[in-house]
């Protein structure tokens, strides 16, 4: 074999590191820098690439089916206008010296930073200096977990959104997966219909660090004001830290009685964090804006405090969110005009998920969800969830998601998303019933 | 004391913590949550914070003077039309039907990746997969920081930005800080006038991770391609990975030897990542974006690929740049028209950079960068730097950067900055000839 012909040949070959040759120059060569233990940690196939793999595959076999995605949560509704045209408008004024900006400071527009506290949480006491704006409450949980360090640990709802698990993993925070995909060093709350999707808090042990997510995702279910106030309390207790996920927190109607923020709970500034999104209420996905909530009075256990530490991660780890997307927040609270516009758009996911309730209690489902929330989760006893999804794409050509996805506690379920256009939601529910009839 | 008078005392007074009591609810009450023992290694005072605070002071002292920033590297220049027009068309369509977008593919927009890869880097055989836009280069070295974990060993320029450093101490790679400001377990590589700014590697022992930043922050030293293939050579020798850090690479000259990428350098694709930034062209710094190349030949030592794990990051840690900045980023880069602009805006920071090595030659001060760099290096022997800047800054009201915030190594020398409208750096010119003289 030719020498070129070898070097080809080595540079798909991955031999075992006991086996493999220090490769010389010239051929494929590898460095001596170890893989990062945590990251070999992590579970292969991230849910949504592999629904992904899934639907092209389905795609290829049915080249001519329409597939109606209620899988991802990506919202699919335009913008209201009254929110681009501020963005346009900055844009354009980058061009002129009056209008250019440079850096804007780390944690946030100012302007912002206090719509928020004032719009969002008011008569709760925010502070806008409280308020980090962020590119996003996945990435805020990002930042959360290198703030913590791999020394905390850490409990989870299951099922719950994978991101505060997986950054948990990468951090260090945690032991091996098992088969069913828990980690050790996790504590695991299973959130189901038999316990109203709120654990027994008398039976969880205390972690430094509780995630939890209201309205959650991926089950829909709204914890009530008692709930909240337990988990505070319990937080309290434990002298651990919420963190609590509110990226759907629009989705709650003004007349319901659960809280929007954990901050309409007493007691809860000396214990929790908040983040939350205008991705899933103003369809910023792709713009990219978030924020989270560090009140002054959050203190480690030596008493210093924790904002200072997250401001220099926010300052070390991150510039600050695109100015243009902070120009759109803005646009989405800074008016009545403003904040209508989006709930407008809230109000089709909430209806869109009231039609797949609907659809799914007319064929007896046991379903959950859906009110107040953009997730609507069906439950298939007896079934797998991976089985299920397979079954309803290739029956009806919809894509959803196999609740085990979001953990063990999923498995038996599916999340069927309200984000998608009302006609293709429309036909989805008339395919579903169609099959499942 | 009333009791509610009693719990505001509390809220403000921090105990040592074997000194303070649990407080009970209702008082302040610190959570059992222990300090992330990183960032308590953390030095005080980021450099930037703190020369705003020496600025606000100043500006309190002096209210009438004119103060002019030469300090951060802040951009200044307008974006040109062309640009800002295609984000400002982009975000009106999101509010069409057609228009819409939510989530990007982390990674990026496939058009912008490929347009990086082949203008960016033509003939370097680097391809549109390896190219993962970001939100900026200092967020990227937060994310490959959380890649290699906190088992690597890292060597920086000394002196250098402080991203590298603070973001490996905050993953734990470091041990505590001694006086001069050097981190245990961390190889600092001295470069300055007497070593062309490039050092001496038979010294350096091996590490994991090499950073290095070409044209350098903050010497404005450009490395030539002897000196870049030596860095690859050493790499390779050791097993090594290289960060390679070209945020100012658009001021290299065409004209220029010293190459505008490590890629451009025999051999780098087996141990090269390589950083870069639209903030210093374009005047990206408010609008976000960036990218990190990491090519498909760079392997761990276990023959795994780095990719994989760098793109898992990617979607565990961070969802995509704004899908404005990537719009933005496209029309810099996507036609000649766009990149004549850009061009157009760099010459601009040239030239202040130009007259201000003028200004500093012409005093009989050891200058160095400024040529290919926005970046104006210079040394006043046997004085401190921070002294120095407050002199600069009382005497002539300009803020320059103190060397030694870059390293121990920077102790004796500022950074001038080219980052500002010419006027005002004319203006600059003057007090600075009219003090020095």
């Amino acid at each position: 074999m030719p020498t070129n012909m070898i070097s080809k040949v080595l540079e798909k070959v991955v031999l075992p590191p006991d086996v493999a040759p220090r490769v010389k120059a010239g051929a494929a060569s590898r460095t001596s820098v170890l893989r990062n233990p945590n990251m070999q940690k992590l579970q292969k196939g991230y849910l949504f690439p592999e629904i992904n793999r899934k639907r092209e595959a389905h795609q290829k076999k049915y080249p001519e089916a329409k597939v109606i995605s209620l899988g991802i949560g990506d919202t699919t509704e335009p913008i209201p206008r009254i929110i681009t045209s501020a963005m346009a408008e900055y844009a354009l004024a980058l061009s002129t010296p009056e209008g250019y900006q440079g850096y804007g400071p780390e944690p946030g527009q100012k302007t912002l930073r206090k719509a928020i506290a004032e719009k969002v949480y008011p008569n709760m006491g925010i502070r806008d200096t409280e308020v980090f704006i962020s590119d996003g409450a996945q990435c805020d949980i990002a930042r959360l977990q290198m703030l913590f360090g791999r020394d905390v640990t850490i409990a989870v709802q299951d099922p719950t959104f994978p991101g505060y698990v997986d950054n948990g993993v990468i951090m260090g925070q945690t032991g091996d997966a098992d088969e069913s995909g828990r980690y050790g060093r996790i504590e695991y709350m299973r959130c189901a219909p038999e316990n109203a999707f709120f654990p027994d808090l008398s039976l969880v042990p205390r972690t430094d660090v509780i995630f939890f997510c209201s309205p959650n995702n991926p089950t829909g279910h709204v914890a009530s004001r008692e709930q909240l106030q337990q988990l505070v309390d319990f937080a309290r207790r434990n002298g651990s830290i919420v963190v609590f996920d509110t990226a759907y927190a629009a989705y709650v109607s003004e007349s319901s009685p659960s809280p929007r923020s954990i901050y309409e709970i007493p007691g809860s500034r000396e214990v929790a964090i908040e983040i939350s999104s205008f991705s899933k209420s103003a369809g910023f996905t792709g713009v990219r804006l978030g924020w989270a909530v560090v009140p002054d009075e959050l203190l480690y256990a030596d008493g210093s405090h924790v904002a200072p530490d997250f401001d220099r991660i926010v300052c070390t780890c991150f510039n600050g969110a695109s100015s243009l997307a902070q120009v759109g927040g803005l646009a989405c609270i800074g008016s009545e005009e403003g904040a209508e516009a989006v709930r407008k758009v809230v109000r089709v996911y909430k209806e869109n998920a009231r039609l797949l309730v609907e659809t799914f209690e007319s064929l007896g489902k046991e379903v959950y969800g859906g009110v107040d929330s953009p997730y609507v989760w069906v439950r298939f006893p007896g079934r797998r969830s991976w089985e299920v999804f397979g079954e309803i794409l290739e029956k009806t050509h919809v894509i959803t998601v196999p609740g085990s996805g979001f953990g063990p506690g999923g498995e038996g379920f599916v999340r069927v998303s309200g984000f998608n256009n009302r006609d293709r939601v429309v036909e989805a529910c008339a395919r579903l019933r169609n099959f499942l009839a």
